[in-house]
């Protein structure tokens, strides 16, 4: 079954007719093309051009001092020794588990979560579990796929509590509301270890990510990014390191936020109006909308009957800590973030004609 | 000790008046900066910018067509769709090691070989041996360090043995004479695993290798990469494929075999002048000498020596199988890729007088 939503999925991807509201893409018409094509002129222009050259294993330095000295200015104080250039948010998170789970432990996530953590714990023969658990896995800034902020009771409930958080801050540059909230890291450096990225600012075709363990971890963090791939490319480390350099990243992100706030708005709308029995919370930022539906039906035939209507979105079931486990009404996330505005609508009338027809079959199928 | 050497090889790196022997990085003035920036432009000009966004993890199709494409010009037939892009070779192989074997397991290799294999198998919990093995990891085509192309009845008996065979072709377009050979993989598509890269080529920054594998273990290697990482950067498979699409990779292949060709041949000059009682293979292909010295010297004394005289090179214990097993004489990798031509024999005459004041000193401890 896992593999029919992904034969859809990517048929739908593959359908310029198709409106995507699956995936998490970022929206391809925001990536600074222009300055980042200046940042790769400068970096290929560089004596001995370290970009098309073999790197260390802890990534490029100037990278790691811009990436210290954001995180300063969110109130985490930490050394660019003490951070690992890593292939991407989900190199970092492997690596993460790796280092504090032995084949078999439990890590504690969200009873919906990102599901791309979940498959790799899984691979790794990992136990992801709702339950308490002595290492947890979080997005404090914006989770994936809730869209909520951890509140500063809960944060420090868990901090008290865990012996280690692995905190995937992949969305913390895209709040809605206001800058970058402070990220668990600067409450704790002994227990907190954590995975950042440019993945949903400047590209996730760049695969940048950062992961920063605590000091005793370290070595052992880097022995294991250099066993898995050497390093992260050295193309995209140029380019993101002259980029930080000569670009206002700052209010780039402000007009990110700006951006993705109004297509939020827009599919909340959209929603109200085409399928007012689904229920949501507004998100605090991120790509997307977590939504409950008020029925429960077959995930796979919606998906295909979406699809035939011309929308697609990602299966709920993608995000559950136990596969299976859920027999509530049927949930789903639905990205805003790499759909144009003026289609928003429009791709949420499909869906409700899909919905009502999945529906109908459905209660068909019941009372034959 | 390790950490001696390794501290000493970043030293030198780091130091530009120190020509460098180690490390086995392809020489930066033959990068093909103006067609790889022309790639890059196109890239960035595609509708959406795939080379920004998301991409599926077997990696970008027309790469792997191209890819596809070259194999079977080399006489192996690999379908588009058997082919995986990966993170670097570096990432191929780890894959490859971790379907084919268990932690505990024995993997077979030369006695001396690769050292990020090496680095990689152990922190698997694998057991590289130079024993006979079920599974082995060769490099067919120009071994590393050695130089050597394994003979044809080697190859037979080879596949004959063994269960599976990780064959790493990273220098298989780096023979100095004639065209590519024929891959193990054109041998037999259900026992070989290979692993192929551009970074010795186009440039190891892009990171941009790939991993086939037998058929019935293609979905486990597919779910493997994508826990891993998700996918090879987009950024730089679009850059390749481009560049496939558009240049003459094969007349670019024949100019970087006649460059690499004439520094091996000035390296073994230099050496022959200046170290006479030191031996070596000539390579068939490839960036560095294998060298055996006259002599067993405290090989950490020996590099910092030579740090301070201004030359470095790879420590042979790197390249042991069994680290400490070796008591002959001390053995070391010299790399003629990076250094240019002019400085070749000067870098050899500063290793000569390190090796001579090694020596001597190692004499008058041992008669004090």
């Amino acid at each position: 079954m896992a593999d029919a939503l992904e034969r859809l999925s990517r048929q739908a991807a593959a359908d310029r007719r198709v409106i995507g509201f699956g995936g998490g893409l970022p929206c391809p018409a925001l990536f600074p093309r222009r300055a980042l094509t200046a940042a790769f002129l400068r970096a290929l222009h560089a004596r001995n051009v370290p970009a098309l050259q073999y790197a260390w294993p802890e990534g490029f330095a100037t990278l790691r001092q811009h990436i210290a000295a954001r995180l300063a200015q969110r109130g985490a104080r930490v050394s660019p020794d003490e951070i690992i250039v890593t292939s991407g948010a989900q190199q970092a998170i492997t690596i993460a588990a790796q280092l504090l789970l032995r084949r078999g432990a439990r890590v504690g996530v969200d009873a919906e979560t990102y599901p791309s953590a979940l498959d790799a714990f899984r691979t790794l023969g990992l136990v992801p579990t709702a339950a308490p658990a002595s290492v947890l896995y979080r997005m404090p800034a914006v989770a994936n796929p809730g869209g909520a902020t951890m509140a500063s009771t809960e944060r420090r409930a868990m901090l008290a509590r865990a012996r280690f958080v692995i905190e995937d801050d992949a969305y913390g540059d895209l709040l809605f509301e206001g800058a970058a909230p402070t990220p668990l890291l600067a409450a704790s450096r002994s227990r907190v270890v954590y995975v950042g990225t440019f993945s949903k600012t400047l590209g996730p075709g760049l695969r940048v990510g950062f992961l920063i363990v605590p000091r005793q971890l370290h070595a052992r963090a880097l022995r294991r990014k250099a066993d898995d791939d050497l390093q992260a490319n050295s193309l995209s480390q140029a380019i993101v390191q002259e980029y930080l350099a000569h670009d206002d990243f700052e209010l780039f992100l402000r007009k990110l936020r700006r951006h993705y706030r109004r297509r939020a708005e827009r599919l909340m709308t959209a929603m109200a109006r085409h399928l007012p029995a689904w229920t949501w919370a507004a998100p605090a930022g991120g790509f997307g909308l977590w939504v409950h539906t008020d029925q429960r039906v077959d995930e796979t035939a919606f998906l295909r009957r979406s699809v035939s209507a011309g929308v697609s979105f990602d299966p709920g079931s993608r995000f559950l800590c136990q596969a299976g486990a859920h027999d509530g009404p049927t949930r789903l996330r639905l990205c805003f973030s790499a759909v144009p505005e003026t289609a928003i609508d429009e791709g949420v009338r499909r869906l409700a004609r899909a919905w009502a027809t999945t529906t109908r079959s459905a209660s068909s199928r019941r009372v034959p």
